[in-house]
């Protein structure tokens, strides 16, 4: 296995290279939709598990809306149509005939649609049109329904994971009887997503609100979770949406309450997507190819055998195989790997590369001391241990990885993150170091526009947590009463 | 909550009546295609996560591929264009743009595509073209992959989960070195499909092959597995192909061997989608509502409290708190329905509407006795149990039940099956009773299509386990070696 350009080199290339090289998704013959390889499709379906269970522990409930949306719902509601009915795929026709040389085939001009169809870019149009039928009475709120689907964004430049055609996603869509509900709704997914970020991916990340410039369209307000990569940009790991009445107006979705009183409900909306896969990659891999966090990590040891004869793969065997059982006893996803037709160089290479946080190494030497060596690869070191001792090490590392990750990415966060005042020092920071830079802003979007375009950063987020402190705007000098976090991003 | 239609008297409606009732799934407002409501996508999530444990157990591993294909792929594959090339949604515009009176959107026709998309019918196309660039040598065999996706056909007339415009399913693609690997693999999967039938769906199947007229377009063998409705009417419930070299060639998919020759691969595919819930719905439920078999339930036990004053729920619920705890520790899935909101009358036609397997109902007459009452859903039976012996007796109504509703559709299956050698007969059968029947025929095309004329009756497959029997064709009278299925099918 070839070497990896390094992130110092070139960040961009070596992203690309380790999701070849680990094998976890690739173009398609389709511009700018990806397909996604077993290996990170194994890591997406481990995500995917573990954000469902906390969605079924917070009450909601999967369902499943159609992938077309009319044309037409996309006007209903005004904000949102500006915002997602443009770059968007249109299915107008519904048949192909075979060409005149009867080698092809060709769109057959009879089957063109009275109204053209758009291929989901996000689902709350159709779904707020079924919810007008399943929404009548306090006793059907809340409404608490998570899809599961694949969304087409007709975007201009694409990369893989992170900014694709098409993607995978879940978007959440709740209907409540009042704003306090809604809000608490929005805010309680917020803490699903940190929770799963920061525990699961071990992928430290700041709650906030979006500046109104940067809001999903036709939301009142938008939370979401900001992630800082190793190259110094933000990337934006997922939001929840505070909606209002905005859709329960725009699809005429009102209930009684126990009084008898009638009034719309209030909404929200929220989702992560095949997008958290780009932030795994670049928050944790490492210039020897993907590293992965044991929860997540769809291999969790690796044993490989090192032997010349025949007779010695079989006596490793035994024990390899009754090790990989006592760990698979510890809820450990293990593999044995005795593929005869590759070399144990080739095996190290490749688990290193796919980011298998565990390694054990077995040979006959190891046989006859009792012992095997372990290889950890967020550190890419080795130990050799005694036999008896191996599951209980193997169990502890994988807390011990998992604690690793996360703690080395909140270090680095920490390294790039700065309070700045100063306007020239702000420029030179965003420019030539990166990271999250903590600065005054005057609440405008005017100012919001004019930085962007001086420096190419933007205002991540207001972070929940933030203290209140006058200060003056970085760019205007105007009164402030707390700092917004900038970065360019992703 | 109302009654339903009787099966007897319009079982077409009935089905449409269970389904709108049990919250299962509705019409949207895009032409054939369907929401999957909760109660619906509960049950097809518990069969996904079955058939998915069933997938890996044998080796295959999940990928995804792209929804667009464009549209030049389905030509390579000779047969497969003239199968599936022709009723499917074609995106021709990537952009839409405001209307004139800025009110409304349109499509932009300055957004035209140099190549149409089609969205996929099924994936063969796209896979195989990715398949070239994942297998060169005889160690990248065997290639064992499924997809879980939603796929869009478009279908002139449609019903609820039997036939939509968009359907979810899996598809299995593999990649063998020999013809008889991908023989074997497409036997297997047959295999898998029957036994999730049979095991979880408590579904009897049929396997047999496909006559060639019925193959799946581009197959050289479509494995099948046939069930029967209780309206007399066979469904297909999934199918295996074996595709041979044929998209192999198409795509130019080569590997060398261990020798260093090098031949093109030999293929499969597989693939069960939601019609499988019509085939559930339609097989067990009866003119109360839903049926469910245990094992796809997705709530097992509903504990429903009967009470008058706030006390009486109280001391209920401390032992129907308890009673779920000790039921979930065995496994099962429960639900103690506590909501003040509705009466227990109602509660009990939800439940059995919605073909919850089991119901306790324990009111203050039983705090005193030590009883509670236990009604299963099959039955449609009650008896009075000692609370002590509550656990043990649900636990084993599991079995009891999903066993009971296996013998009961095998029992239908067998009293609508006939051996039939007379023309006068078949037809009479055919047309006035239904069912499955055994005939003879002459192995030709024009026979099958005659018949299918004359009594809309198709050949649902060749038996895999019939016995050799001399015979005449049931229309012809032209020898056969023996006989095959005929139903008029979903």
């Amino acid at each position: 296995m070839s070497k990896l350009t390094t992130r110092e080199n070139n960040y961009s290339e070596w992203y690309n290279q380790v999701i070849d090289k680990a094998d976890l998704a690739e173009h398609s013959a389709v511009r700018g939709c990806m397909v996604i390889k077993p290996h990170g499709f194994a890591i997406w379906e481990n995500m995917q598990s573990q954000l469902d269970k906390m969605f079924k522990d917070t009450g909601h409930q999967n369902a499943y809306f159609p992938i077309f949306i009319p044309k037409s719902f996309f006007s209903k509601e005004a904000e949102h149509v500006e915002g997602f009915a443009k770059e968007c795929a249109v299915v107008t026709h519904y048949r192909l005939r075979t060409t005149a040389d009867g080698k092809g085939v060709e769109v057959d001009p009879n089957a063109k649609l009275e109204e053209e169809l758009i291929v989901r870019p996000t689902s709350e149009t159709i779904i707020w049109n079924s919810f007008k039928g399943w929404i009548q009475s306090y006793r059907d709120l809340p409404l608490l329904i998570n899809q599961w689907a694949n969304v087409v964004r007709w975007e201009m430049r694409t990369r893989l994971f992170l900014r694709t055609t098409e993607f995978l996603w879940q978007e959440g869509h709740t209907a409540h009887a009042t704003k306090g509900e809604a809000i608490f709704e929005a805010e309680q997914m917020l803490d699903v997503y940190a929770e799963f970020a920061e525990k699961y991916m071990a992928l430290p990340v700041i709650k906030g609100i979006k500046t109104e410039s940067e809001r999903f369209a036709g939301a009142l307000e938008t939370y979401c979770i900001e992630s800082l990569m190793q190259d110094g940009k933000a990337l934006q790991a997922g939001t929840s949406h505070f909606l209002g009445q905005n859709f329960a107006k725009a699809f005429d979705v009102q209930f009684t309450d126990k009084t008898g009183k009638v009034d719309h409900v209030w909404a929200t909306s929220w989702g992560v997507s095949t997008r958290l896969m780009g932030a795994l990659i670049m928050t944790h891999s490492d210039d020897a190819g993907l590293v992965l966090p044991p929860k997540l990590a769809p291999i969790q040891v690796a044993i490989v055998p090192i032997y010349r004869k025949p007779e010695q793969l079989e006596a490793i065997s035994e024990v390899a195989n009754k090790l990989k059982k006592e760990l698979e006893a510890n809820g450990l996803r293990v593999v044995f790997d005795d593929d005869d037709n590759r070399k144990p160089g080739w095996k190290f290479a490749e688990y290193e590369m796919k980011g298998v946080p565990t390694r054990i190494a077995i040979g006959p030497r190891d046989l006859e001391n009792g012992t095997c060596e372990i290889a950890r690869r967020d550190e890419l070191s080795k130990e050799t241990v005694d036999f008896d001792k191996t599951v209980d090490k193997v169990v502890s590392l994988m807390t011990e990885i998992q604690d690793n990750l996360f703690n080395k990415a909140v270090k680095f966060r920490e390294e790039n993150t700065s309070n700045i005042d100063e306007w020239s020092e702000f420029e030179d920071e965003i420019k030539n170091k990166g990271g999250f830079v903590h600065a005054h802003w005057d609440g405008t979007k005017e100012t919001e526009d004019k930085i962007k375009q001086l420096t190419k950063a933007t205002i991540r987020c207001i972070p929940l947590n933030r203290e209140d402190e006058e200060g003056k705007c970085i760019l205007t000098g105007k009164p402030s009463k707390g700092r917004v976090i900038f970065a360019k991003a992703y």
